[in-house]
């Protein structure tokens, strides 16, 4: 089982360190420190195992640290910045672990750029060396580039000439898109080995500024300490212990403190049910403060985001996710106020900010998502934002004769007109009904109403309700029929079909470019025996079949 | 050979009828007519063969019939309109096969848009039966569905619980972003095999209008003279006659009247160089209209067009595509001038409306663009797009001692800053320069004037300018170099460089939808001898590999 919990005092291949606003995340990966055997992360590659890492500091820094502004990325190795993802690790992956790896290292770098763009903690690169394929791909996720002029030290893209393979966390998106290279030069610099340095990189655009390495880290303290000041993040708040989840497994289920699992696996469906609020919504953030990551919001985003990463990457052969929710809505209803009213405080910014980020791994999660509204749920704002976020969603009309739970209802918040924008940049319900917008005003007009089952039918917002005679039955049907469709199809139609609207440059990470990456991964011109990424390291070079296709 | 010349006489698939401004084209596939043994073209069922008489008369309908100002698009069988892709045909074609083919589908229902859009010749799709898979995407294509309601036709995209890949052609994509289909519903539509019918059909947003059978044919003629109201083509004007292209062909090359390619297979290059008119443009659209499909500029589109299709789908070994022009200059520029001024002639319009699309077939071939800018050139206007759409483009500076060719200038005209936008909408300059918007303003202060080497290279109109000392050495280098990479990986690369800047309808068919076809046609659950596209038909279900990737 791979684990995402750790935390600083765990960390293998990661430093943390503060100099007052300024943090340096300092990477210096332990070569045989391997998430599997097979393999040792030389030169600053990295496993899935390093990123794991990098993830959860990216999360303390927001969470523990509110008096960071900037965030320095640096190496701790000699001429070496990253040398990127680890060849022979990828050469024995399978292609499901190929692909899973792909997407948790983009969602992390694109957390990164969330973190600079809405937490105000802007990240940097002190690139003091090599920064080559994963490696640059990991610079061009912060927000500013510095590299040191040395005459040897390089950005570099040498996937495609070396490897036969993408780039593969948003390396070719982010030197077209972000940092808008023109795209004959981007051309050039993914098709040859040495990638570029000193003034042609900053001339393409590839970095923004190449520093002699003499004032090298006293330019790269300079600019974050002039970055930091920027910042609107509090100099004297204090940050929440981000403790270790408490988590049992059993073979079929995972219980946490406000969620659990349950694996049916002749169905191949696992149930997420996640929980409302015990008590009702402190008064005051002061109360929020003290309660830390065991605030009901806090600790659940916590659970959620953990239990998506367990089923993608553990539980591979999972097909459908079922979204439930049970509890209280009129005290879910208590911490979505609280959120609203101290939405400019640092934690409760964060919070809600973490909250987009989990529902965007949803969203990317290829597996067939089906919500069930049920008696005695608690889908009120963010947590409604589960039923547009699912490719089904089928709501109970009225009651079961031996159930005196409640009702089942949703109910609606300013959280689903705006904040949890999917990475289209559309709000859910406004990619929903791209067809009929008069229907999201219409939704708007209900907002702190609870909408029953006929009327959220009627208005859209599920796919289907059934009263307690059909439901089990029309249930059970479509997990049925779903699960013996083949998982490839299914994960590219779901992919096509969850991101109507425009385009961004996440959405083109997530579609076009691991889509064509994935491809890529199956070809034999990349992993057949005699292909690149086997044959890497060996001294023989790869043959290839050249027809283009 | 594939050829993708034809004409209505040798059509063994499609009618073209006329009942004055609207025209019919009924498909009626002969089973037997197959492009390659082995499979029957059932139930309006298509292959390559067939999609390339839809081709042919799509391209006829504009420049034939200027009198025409709507299609109905309708089947000649008893209820079924069209089957979709002949599946046996795609489990007994390679990979490349398939691709190309979907990729060919695709620029046709493209073009189909692009004639309702901008030809004013609005399509109609009369779905007189079962309308299943590609049948269905046919009609996503036109601009409106007219369902006849029996009780029995529907229409459907069964790809997924079928066969175990997608719809190949734009449907899921032109379910969500063009009618706009709630994504739960599209997401229902595409996992059931019987589709939808009747006012369902309607209400989901699927076809615009269920009709009772007993008034289909009427109603379909109504609509259809209703549209053709609306439309600004000439009624009174004559069209122009399509006539067979004249082409030579030997081992290594290809020649047409105004282009040629000539092949070097043991570097993997095609050249296709574009030559320049003979003699100045005509001076008034009289001339024009009786020189018809000899006038220079829709002569060369035809021809380059043709010469495109042909070394896809016929030479797919070669692997980089060398674009060069020789002419005067001064006599392309008139030929500009004249498509400036009578920019409104229904004629004109078809010509630049054919560029644009043929340069987006420039675009979306997946092989590496090359433009050479050397001595005798005549890169003015239009064909200076090649210089944008390639992929690395080189300019000689200079002249080569025993050469008195004129020195390469390139020369801009407001067709590179409008017209013949790519389909990620924006200019190849807008795109070329998305990082420094103010390079696309100098360049268009520069319209009509010829810009040499040096100042070419300087403003970033190139990639790079040579003189006659580095010029054959520096290129070969190139050409060497690239020839050695994997083409797969070439294909992923240039397909994500490409298209910097919005994502469109367009771009997701060819980026996200295509990468993940792509993908899929890879997978043993499709591909594999006991995958679903291998059994199909056998009776035999096939069995999956559970992990979801």
């Amino acid at each position: 089982m791979i684990d995402f919990q750790t935390s600083p005092q765990q960390y293998k291949h990661w430093k943390l360190e503060f100099d007052g606003p300024v943090a340096y995340l300092t990477m210096d990966v332990d070569p045989e420190s391997t998430l599997k055997p097979g393999y040792d992360l030389k030169m600053n590659s990295y496993d899935l195992g390093v990123d794991i890492e990098l993830y959860d500091a990216v999360q303390r820094l927001r969470f523990e640290h509110p008096e960071v502004k900037s965030v320095v990325m640096r190496s701790g190795k000699d001429r070496i910045f990253c040398a990127g993802a680890n060849i022979r690790m990828l050469g024995k992956s399978s292609h499901a672990h190929k692909v899973n790896f792909c997407k948790f290292t983009n969602e992390t770098r694109n957390s990164i750029e969330d973190a600079s763009e809405f937490s105000r903690q802007r990240y940097i690169s002190a690139v003091n060396g090599t920064a080559a394929g994963g490696g640059y791909e990991l610079a061009l996720a912060t927000d500013y580039i510095m590299l040191i002029d040395d005459g040897a030290a390089s950005v570099s893209l040498p996937e495609v000439p070396l490897l036969a393979v993408l780039p593969g966390t948003g390396g070719l998106t982010r030197v077209v898109d972000k940092r808008k290279v023109r795209r004959d030069r981007a051309d050039i610099f993914c098709s040859i080995e040495e990638g570029a340095r000193g003034q042609r990189a900053v001339d393409w655009r590839l970095v923004d500024e190449s520093v002699k390495g003499s004032i090298f880290n006293e330019e790269v303290s300079k600019r974050a300490h002039e970055f930091a000041k920027a910042s609107d993040r509090p100099s004297d708040a204090k940050g929440v212990d981000m403790f270790a989840l408490k988590r049992e497994f059993t073979e079929d289920t995972v219980t946490y403190d406000n969620l659990d699992i349950s694996i049916d696996r002749d169905g191949r469906v696992a149930t997420i049910t996640l929980h409302g609020p015990k008590e009702a919504a402190p008064s005051d953030m002061s109360t929020v403060e003290a309660q830390g990551a065991h605030f009901w919001s806090l600790a659940l985003a916590r659970e959620f985001d953990d239990a998506l990463l367990h089923l993608r990457t553990n539980e591979t052969e999972i097909g459908t996710l079922i979204f439930k929710t049970q509890g209280d809505g009129s005290l879910v209803e208590g911490y979505e106020k609280l959120l609203q009213d101290h939405a400019d405080h640092w934690l409760i910014r964060e919070i809600v900010l973490y909250w987009k980020r989990t529902l965007k791994r949803v969203d990317m999660t290829s597996r067939t998502l089906v919500t069930l509204v049920e008696q005695g749920s608690c889908f009120v704002g963010i947590l409604a934002e589960l039923i547009f976020a699912a490719d089904r969603s089928y709501m109970l009309e009225g009651q079961f004769e031996d159930d005196d739970r409640p009702e089942a209802t949703i109910q609606l918040s300013a959280f689903n007109f705006g904040p949890m924008l999917m990475s289209n940049d559309l709000t859910r319900l406004a990619t929903r009904f791209l067809g009929e917008p008069e229907t999201v005003e219409k939704a708007q007009a209900l907002i702190g109403k609870p909408i029953d089952a006929v009327a959220a039918n009627e208005l859209g917002l599920v796919t289907d309700a059934y009263d307690d005679i059909d439901w089990e039955e029309d249930i059970r049907l479509f997990l049925e029929e779903r699960v013996g469709y083949s998982p490839d199809a299914l994960t590219g139609m779901e992919a096509n079909l969850r991101f109507a609207g425009p385009e961004t440059m996440e959405t083109k990470i997530f579609g076009r470019l691991t889509a064509w990456q994935n491809w890529i991964f199956q070809r034999p011109n990349a992993v057949a025996d005699g292909g690149a990424l086997k044959l890497y390291g060996t001294g023989t070079r790869p043959s290839y079949d050249f027809n283009r296709v």
